[in-house]
């Protein structure tokens, strides 16, 4: 089973080393030594008049389509949001007590956490280059707090290693650093490197080694407390006890490496990542706060038709049963591609080819309530993730009210071949997996858990999927046919970036779009 | 210059290696496999009446200081803390506008921080496997959130290397594990490890250091995502620009490497790190709502004097100039060493010898008030450390209160002789050098900083120092002297543990002397 994560990384950076952007840089921007991260789709310059006059119909209120209608809104333009749900935010989803989960042919959830409690069902963290959507939260007065995604005591299990026991993750990782820097460190020594190595270079590389692997003065790996403590150091005579290095030919063994240990460097996951201090969609409440009464809810699109001045939009109202139609100036559809593919349009036919050429991503999530933090109290982590080659493929813990008396875990949060395996399964039993896939890393799980819930985000109505799956090919030869306007219809969303499944990218995309119908105007 | 924490580090592991501890270990604990982290001094078990009738007196309102009169008065015993201060906390302590700091042979300093910022001069992290001071957070109601460490779009900056300037701690780190991954695959794949590997082995390892070094299909490294952007990707045809790898040879010629970067893999500083909300010294509030009543502030001590029967301790009413006289059943000291140096007692020659053994850390740092939090909007950093071969250590940025309108950014936190060096100066130079150093990192910085407020803990009196340096040999000699009782009189501190400066060291130092009162009464 391939990882979404290699693939969405595979991609970007082959498109990065094959470059492509036209942006001017600096000297000391090639060179990556200055602050890097300019965004590429700026922030619209117009004045407040510049839409006067100028009508524009969004369809879809998730993050792209709240952003167009924000800016626009900002310029002046008349907007209404169509939105096929009873309450906006898109795949943007935090569910509480009392909230509803419905999926296509699965029975209704109701979700029963108490008071206080949330679980961010589809985007939980923003990394802090993600600056689009983190200027939006500064805008808006959305506080944010730390998501915690790399934790050295958080677990790694693995049914082909180790008996398949969790191993914590900090030994893993730095055993590992002490096998690698005492292997190479041996190699250079011999100077058995076929590359040519300066003997100052040598000398300090040697030395990088042996820090890097915490090594003897023999630069041989003997264990290191950063891999953690048997028995913790103490007061007067007790001096703790570190671990025995692990079995590097078992750690090779099992998989947790070919990703899931790496995903802490991986660009869009490495620290820092944020969160809405009170769950994400406060970001969503920020938006609606501004544009509220120009979404019209309920409404569920129907035909989307272009001619030379206006665009026509059909939608049908879901309270009502009754069908509507609006012409307008312009047109942002941000609906996904699945659903899209189901709309009538007179787009041309390489377009309608192009929107059924996409696959979506699988994405399952399960959340407990849980009335004692275990995972705190016993395990001493606190937020951060657990790995399993079992097909909940990881644990999250909440990165805020520690040491509170309760919390929701994330007892499910996985993609693919395993999401679908897993949302085929009713609710009930995608419970009973999960709690025990669940209890091979905390034994004492089952004790303290209760009242499940998840999604399996291809079974959403107006989802159908995670995010848009884009591979080497089709990020080159579909996605800039998806990213051009059909006549005054333009489309945006997270599919139509190069950050699908972000937030991020359906906020740029949303940007570009509004900037090219500033042009237009 | 070495740092104090491959010291602490080194003393650690090779304590560790050695064994020493006489706990029954489960074969999983030896493994490896169960969750480890025992604490060595468990919670006192005895009863509210235990110490009825029985009376101690404790010098010093620090945190071993606290926590023993805690645990005591709850065991029924008739406490009094001795604190020559006008406030309890001891090196815990966090300032806010209106503090006053005094050194020795400087000029008073008075904080000017407006109201709801604060700087914690003292400790500042918990690590989450310090189970013994979380503990008291959780029972005594003490709020907690992420302090951060880790940050991949910090800067590390050495004169040496790059002309200078800074460069993201993410592209040091991933390009770093690109060359390793690279050089250690070719070693292998030319069979040049002398080491025996199975060709199985061999397959897992090589395609282990592919993810690890996020290596091509040739295993070679040619930049990486991982490594950052020169032009972030953003919407439609924006592919984004990885960054070029930095030149490794450059790489090793600065010498951030050779802790600063792998400080967040040891054990006492990887992730993940907690802080109390509102300042380290909300735990201090917490034991004074418990014990103020006890605590005798102004009371300098002067002389401990032990018989069979009592113990005789005089101090200094700094208020009245007066002295006062007080015997009780026993004393527990947790005067740091430097101080105990000068008090008058009746310890055997061994004990007053040791005493004057064990040096402290110079450690100091400096606070500014930022009027803006660039860090965040220009650089993207959201808390963590950026590190410089400058006298100034690090910055340190906050953790909390993102996106807000002001914050206190840490813009000097060094040790050894650095902290020597400006600690010798006056708080007004302290800040011109912390001022020109940082603009290293920032260049901005100068244009948004002010109101610096600067703590030489080496100068600061009732402690002279930052914490106890133990060496190898010290801590096996000296150490068990100091740490057993001299006849009523017991020793508690971080000085007294194998946690040497944190405030987990003075808990379970405070609780194993109190164990050991228990076990006497």
């Amino acid at each position: 089973m391939k990882s979404p994560f290699i693939t969405r990384r595979g991609l970007l950076e082959r498109a990065g080393r094959v470059g492509g952007l036209s942006a001017t840089l600096t000297l000391s921007q090639v060179l990556g030594l200055l602050p890097s991260g300019c965004s590429v789709v700026s922030e619209s310059n117009v004045s407040f008049e510049h839409g006067k006059g100028t009508s524009v119909v969004i369809i879809g209120a998730g993050i792209a389509g709240l952003i167009s209608a924000y800016e626009l809104k900002n310029a002046g333009y008349s907007v209404t949001v169509l939105e096929a749900k009873q309450s906006a935010g898109g795949r943007n989803l935090t569910i509480r007590g009392g909230d509803k989960i419905t999926e296509n042919g699965h029975e209704d959830q109701v979700c029963n956490f108490r008071d206080g409690l949330y679980f961010n069902a589809g985007p939980a963290r923003i990394p802090s280059h993600h600056l689009t959507i983190l200027d939006y939260c500064r805008k808006l007065g959305v506080k944010l707090e730390t998501f915690i995604h790399a934790n050295r005591n958080a677990y790694l299990q693995d049914n082909r290693a180790f008996d398949g026991k969790p191993v914590r993750s900090g030994q893993v990782i730095n055993d590992t650093r002490g096998f690698i820097a005492e292997n190479l460190s041996r190699s250079m020594k011999a100077n058995n490197l076929d590359q040519e190595i300066t003997i100052n270079d040598q000398q300090n590389l040697l030395e990088f080694l042996k820090n890097f692997g915490n090594l003897d003065d023999y630069h041989r790996y003997m264990g290191s407390p950063r891999a953690g403590y048997q028995t913790l150091p103490g007061a007067a005579e007790s001096k703790g006890i570190v671990n025995v290095p692990l079995n590097i030919s078992e750690l090779m063994t099992a998989r947790f490496w070919t990703w899931k240990l790496h995903l802490e460097e991986e660009y869009n996951h490495q620290a820092v990542l944020l969160q809405p201090v009170g769950g994400m969609d406060r970001i969503v409440d920020a938006f609606v706060s501004h544009i509220g009464n120009d979404i019209t809810y309920g409404a569920e699109l129907v035909e989307i038709t272009n001619d030379d001045q206006s665009t026509k939009v059909v939608y049908k109202d879901r309270y009502s049963g009754g069908f509507n139609e609006m012409e307008v100036d312009f047109c942002i559809c941000t609906v996904p591609l699945p659903i899209l593919a189901k709309i009538k349009t007179n787009f041309t036919t390489d377009y309608t080819q192009a929107i059924k050429s996409v696959p979506y991503m699988n994405v399952c999530r399960l959340a407990w309530q849980a009335s004692n933090r275990f995972w705190e109290e016993q395990d001493h982590i606190y937020g951060g993730v657990s790995w399993t080659n079992q097909d909940i493929e990881r644990l999250v813990y909440p990165s805020h009210d520690f040491q509170s008396d309760s919390g929701i875990l994330i007892g499910a949060e996985n993609h693919w071949k395993r999401a679908e395996r897993f949302g085929n399964l009713s609710p009930l039993e995608r419970a009973r997996f999960a709690m025990s896939d669940g209890a091979l890393i905390h034994p004492i799980l089952p004790k303290f858990v209760s009242d499940p819930i998840s999604i399996a985000w291809q079974n959403i109505p107006f989802a159908q999927g995670g995010w848009a799956l884009w591979d080497e090919q089709s990020v080159k030869e579909i996605l800039p046919i998806l990213a051009a306007p059909q006549g005054r219809v333009f489309f945006a969303g997270e599919h139509l970036s190069h950050l699908p499944g972000w937030q991020e990218g359906a906020a740029l995309s949303a940007r570009h779009v509004v900037n090219n119908i500033h042009n237009q105007v």
